[in-house]
């Protein structure tokens, strides 16, 4: 039988995050992913859990990912239990670099507002992290913005929610979501159509077909992403390298992860060469023995993109038992733990915290980002 | 601008062929296809061009099919010269082998109606194919069954029609076809809707969505098939062995390809373990030195089967423009060059063979196959 | 310059082990691997610490195994700091199954000798790990046979080592070791000489020929082993389970490998057809859910086995300042902790343990390993 | 027994070619690969049959090199017939663009010698090639330079041999030959020893040690290429480009290839960040559009370099049946056909040309190559 008590739409890391946390509660949850779970954006990213080092505003969404990367630290263990599967969360911080004076100036400005970020000037950084050009002109040092491994953080999310009774459906691309009865919606697969109690949208930069579909006024746009990995047995680094956009993640198993291009409205999913070499041409002037490490893979994402920067994270706005949650650009591997547990106090109607809701919500007033 | 005179959904063998003839005829040609092109079943399928082996009536169906065939010959020249791809087309025949008396019996009795097929004894199976077990009581020889590259056919077909001006849109599903004028239908996909006088639904397996939709009866069942390839210095094959369903195929880069499982109603697109083992089991007797031979690769893929094994190609039963051509099978790779002009002659109102189009439309009556 | 206190050649787990613990003592040490480190048998292994699942006499051999094991716990944080990569310690123990009423009473007879190992009953069994077959008559619990990452192990051992100062040169096979001077070894290789005062032959199974080149009568036969991994949502593993000389481990990343068939004096490393399937045979029965579980991967490698399957670590019979640290046939990874503080107190003539000395020793009278 | 006419160290593209005619004549051969066959300099070429392209000088290597271009026409049907593999050859020829008018003078200045080669003017270029840019001032039109498939020509050798008895160790490094006997050698491997009437070096850049091992004063230096793939539905190229030691050829299977950087005395075998930027840095003028192209693959490999240029194939100095075939550098699929010609003449004591001879002894005087 095709009934469940809530259908998500999309199996990347925010809807697993989702199925995980209504299907502990015991709700009866199947997530339709059309590829294979994780596969997309997520698979892409980086994971750097950056509360600190991206957001720029102490604002609502600035709480609400502190939060979300606080959670971390207790999910690493529950999903190691329940999935037994490690999500290689690394806490050794990060340094975003100043490379100019008057970044150097701006960045030490941030550091009156945050308690948890100090300022490294030019001699302490390149004694820490001994690899980075010395024409940097200090950084600033952010203990707390860690990364985790996404693929295995959707992974251990995605077995932790079968494991509590979630069904989760690869190859099953949602073409249409229909309200069929008062409480009832219907899903269409090219399988089988679906009947669900609630319906959420988390299908990333896809979604954009659903907002349209079902009458939301706003939408997504793509920010195409390109990485590539490499290996060096001369290069030692300690903490995340932040700079301009762009960053080096030293992973727990030897490779270093550099990201990332921002390609706007490309829907493509394969790194092309000028995307790789403009991160080539970043990322020399920074880490100069790199020229003669490994390169190892290269790839590239799909950012889903709303039009201030800040997810939606709610209801639809007219329709009842219609969520979205979805437009995490930058940062849904640091939010991906919060998304879940706000969904799922909409669907169990638990109180949320007022604030959030409205940061959120999809008929906010949207105030066009700057970039 | 998004308007085409041709919107064609799917971008597998099927897809690519059509839009090869259409864009050869100087039509706008679009091509949907939701991940990368050819791969869907193209890039699963062994390349058998098996009019003879895989086809058992004397009837239309048949006959299309050695068109097809033949066809392949004339292509293979013409998609190097647009396309610069070779699509590797293998022409060493096929034996069909006989591991039982009554198997021969009803073997040798087919050679009665087929002129370009020959009854091959025990002895000289063994003698041309020396690594067959000598367990084997003789084998159909079939001279016209050769075999080509499904993915680079596909892409070759993709390519030329580039080269005639389509264009080729990947990552973009199509998640809707709606009739929005007298002769407009609009597509709509996550990045932006399309507008086509023109529609080709030829996405495979995954066009059940669109009869459903479209208020056409009939429909697809998946039929999974999971194959493995081998390399081995000690097995030599000119020709490919076909047996009780299963085949092994020596291409034309050293490496044997082994298909192919039959799991009825599975959507899933991963090889299992039972599948490869189930495939272990029925190679091995036939060819026993392959239990020393180098396992390389395991796939699957999902055939689209309908209700009596023949592929819909037609048009819509009540709406203008729109046409089906999906349900290919266990053939689609040996029935695409034909399917591709079928389908350019519908669309530019060419006459064609009347028992084709019988055969082959959507609303003949169905005699449900015996499997 | 080309002169080093000591050389290792091979660059498996064993070699890297040594390498760590020379150069974290102020030795100028170089590594040579032909290949690329650890792309031996140290990379086709499940990474068991299996001490007590896999020894059975409660002699040397054993409490070495159980020290090495310990060591890991160390280790782990240990190389973290110096490499930043993380081994993927797992602890969870193991399940060693019994399959026969007469092979539940050997088991339970074991539990005699070890603490450290308890006998679960069947119904216990099935209920920490369902999947398992209800054939079984029970199985001996191991609490402390838990497993590591070899690949992960090695390369932060390779990256300790040359945080310490150490010289890993891959691609770059040792031809010929030859004593030049009193104190001086000559090694070969296709780029340059090196002079050592020190060696360590340390290559695996490859090691073989240096036994002969060098004068010692023993020596090494390969004992091929072959694996694949799998995925499944519906299978949850807590613990390994080990069944005759074959294991599923489900590993901290999600998949689970499952190893190793025994095939002797080849020395070809591509899994086999034949290979494979026997593995399939053997499992499908202990886990019949496996049938339609994901198959990924399949791999191969060669365990270097010595005639008494206990490896030699210990100096050449007559040369000075030469050591073989090889022959660990099923169990390297496990004992590549102690294997490596071993040599290093051997070259930094530290005290030993008399009993691992001889144990180990080249010249030790052969017991030939009943099989 | 372990006992051949000859044995060939090495099993790339030269010692395969040589096992091919030397199997054919009916000689027991025997070649030992340390790895896989192909897995050197032989898999990350490219391909070209340069002769024309790559040979500045009107002398024997250069008619050397013609015939051994000529001699694959012959190959590529023989090797079909022998092997069943395709070694895709693609004959539409080269451009060697002038991108200054200095370079277009000296190119067109090449015409006068070489009968097969016609400049063409920018705009003949443009037309024929519009992918390129219009910044060249014309190119020299090579038509008799195609490509083949280097791994398919390998593997194709390798097979075809075996198909005439020969054996192929693959895994089995030559650790050591000497010379046992007046008319018997010596080769040792970690498995075993075996004794051959003659034996042949051709184990590429790795031949270098056994120069020295075996008393020669010439021996070889690497020069490691690196390379990429790339794929575009925009980019169309009939011929392969070639311009300042780097090129673009269009395979037929539908990537380009991409090489190659010059790295003096590397010896290692991945790509470097800094090779792959170099190329990217030469391509992307040449041709444009090239940095929306998906990146596919990058790779490297080491040239067998002599001081000459040239390479030895030849008889050692003093002892007899032994013989060298290898330094092949830049040149080494185009040099194979005739190269295993040669090594089957010396063997087989048939005349040879004196020039050829001469041109590649190993006791020539070298002189020293400009660069
Ligand atoms: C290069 C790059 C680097 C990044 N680095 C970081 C980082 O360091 N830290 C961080 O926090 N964030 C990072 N991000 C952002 C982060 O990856 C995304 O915000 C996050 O993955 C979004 O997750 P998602 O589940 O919403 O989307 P996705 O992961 O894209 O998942 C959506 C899923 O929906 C499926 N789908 C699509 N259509 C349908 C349909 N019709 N029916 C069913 N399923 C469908 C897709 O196949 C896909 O699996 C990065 C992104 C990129 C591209
Ligand atoms: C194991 C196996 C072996 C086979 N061997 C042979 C053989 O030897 N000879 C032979 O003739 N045939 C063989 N076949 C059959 C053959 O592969 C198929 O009949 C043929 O590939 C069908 O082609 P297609 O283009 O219709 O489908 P597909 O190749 O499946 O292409 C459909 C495409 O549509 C895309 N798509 C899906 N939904 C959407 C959407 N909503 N919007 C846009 N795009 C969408 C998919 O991604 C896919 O790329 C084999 C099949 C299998 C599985
Ligand atoms: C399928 C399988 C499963 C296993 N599972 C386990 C397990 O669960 N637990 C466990 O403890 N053990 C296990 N083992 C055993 C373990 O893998 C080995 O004992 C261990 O890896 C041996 O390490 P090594 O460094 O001696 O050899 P290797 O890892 O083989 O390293 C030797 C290195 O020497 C290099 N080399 C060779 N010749 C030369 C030369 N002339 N010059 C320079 N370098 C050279 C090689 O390239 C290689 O990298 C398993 C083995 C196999 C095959
Ligand atoms: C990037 C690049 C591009 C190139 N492009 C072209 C081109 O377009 N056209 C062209 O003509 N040429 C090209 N070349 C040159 C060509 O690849 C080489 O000249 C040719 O492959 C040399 O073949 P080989 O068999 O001598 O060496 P290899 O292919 O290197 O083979 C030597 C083999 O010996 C094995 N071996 C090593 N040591 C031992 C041992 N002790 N015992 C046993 N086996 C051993 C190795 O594993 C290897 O497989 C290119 C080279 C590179 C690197």
């Amino acid at each position: 039988m095709n009934h469940y008590d809530v259908g998500i739409v999309g199996g990347g890391i925010i809807g697993q995050s989702i199925a995980y946390q209504l299907a502990k509660e015991g709700l009866a949850v199947v997530v339709f992913e059309s590829n294979r779970i994780g596969k997309g954006a997520t698979s892409a990213a980086a994971g750097m859990l950056g509360a600190n080092s991206e957001l720029e505003n102490n604002d609502a969404f600035f709480s609400f990912a502190k939060e979300s990367q606080r959670q971390y630290h207790k999910l690493c263990e529950e999903l190691l239990q329940y999935s037994q599967i490690n999500i290689q969360l690394v806490d050794n911080g990060m340094y975003k670099l100043a490379l100019t004076d008057s970044e150097a100036e701006s960045l030490q400005h941030t550091t009156k507002h945050h308690q948890a970020i100090e300022w490294h000037p030019k001699d302490i950084v390149l004694n820490n992290e001994p690899n980075v050009t010395n024409e940097i002109k200090g950084a600033l040092y952010i203990p707390e913005d860690g990364h985790v491994s996404p693929i295995h953080v959707c992974a251990a999310f995605a077995k932790s929610a079968s494991h509590f009774g979630a069904t989760i459906l690869e190859n099953t691309p949602v073409q249409r979501i229909q309200k069929v009865a008062n409480d009832e919606y219907r899903l269409s697969t090219p399988h089988a159509n679906f009947t669900c109690e609630h319906v959420v949208v988390a299908n990333g930069v896809w979604s954009n077909y659903f907002f349209n579909e079902l009458g939301v006024q706003s939408g997504l746009k793509p920010v195409k992403g390109e990485c590539f990995s490499f290996q060096s047995s001369e290069i030692h680094l300690e903490r995340t390298l932040f700079f301009d956009h762009c960053y080096i993640v030293p992973k727990g198993d030897g490779r270093f992860v550099v990201g990332a291009s921002m390609v706007e409205n490309d829907w493509s999913t394969e790194p092309t060469l000028g995307g790789i070499q403009s991160l080539f041409e970043k990322v020399i002037p920074i880490l100069p023995n790199i020229k003669s490490a490994k390169l190892l893979e290269t790839w590239a994402g799909l950012r889903p993109q709303t039009d201030d920067g800040k997810p939606y994270i709610g209801k639809h706005p007219t329709e009842e038992n219609l969520y979205f949650a979805t437009g995490h650009y930058r940062n849904g591997i640091l939010l991906a733990p919060k998304t879940g547990t706000m969904i799922r106090d909409f669907i169990l109607k638990r109180t949320q915290q007022e604030e959030y809701v409205n940061a959120f919500s999809l008929d906010r007033k949207l105030v066009k980002m700057m970039r």
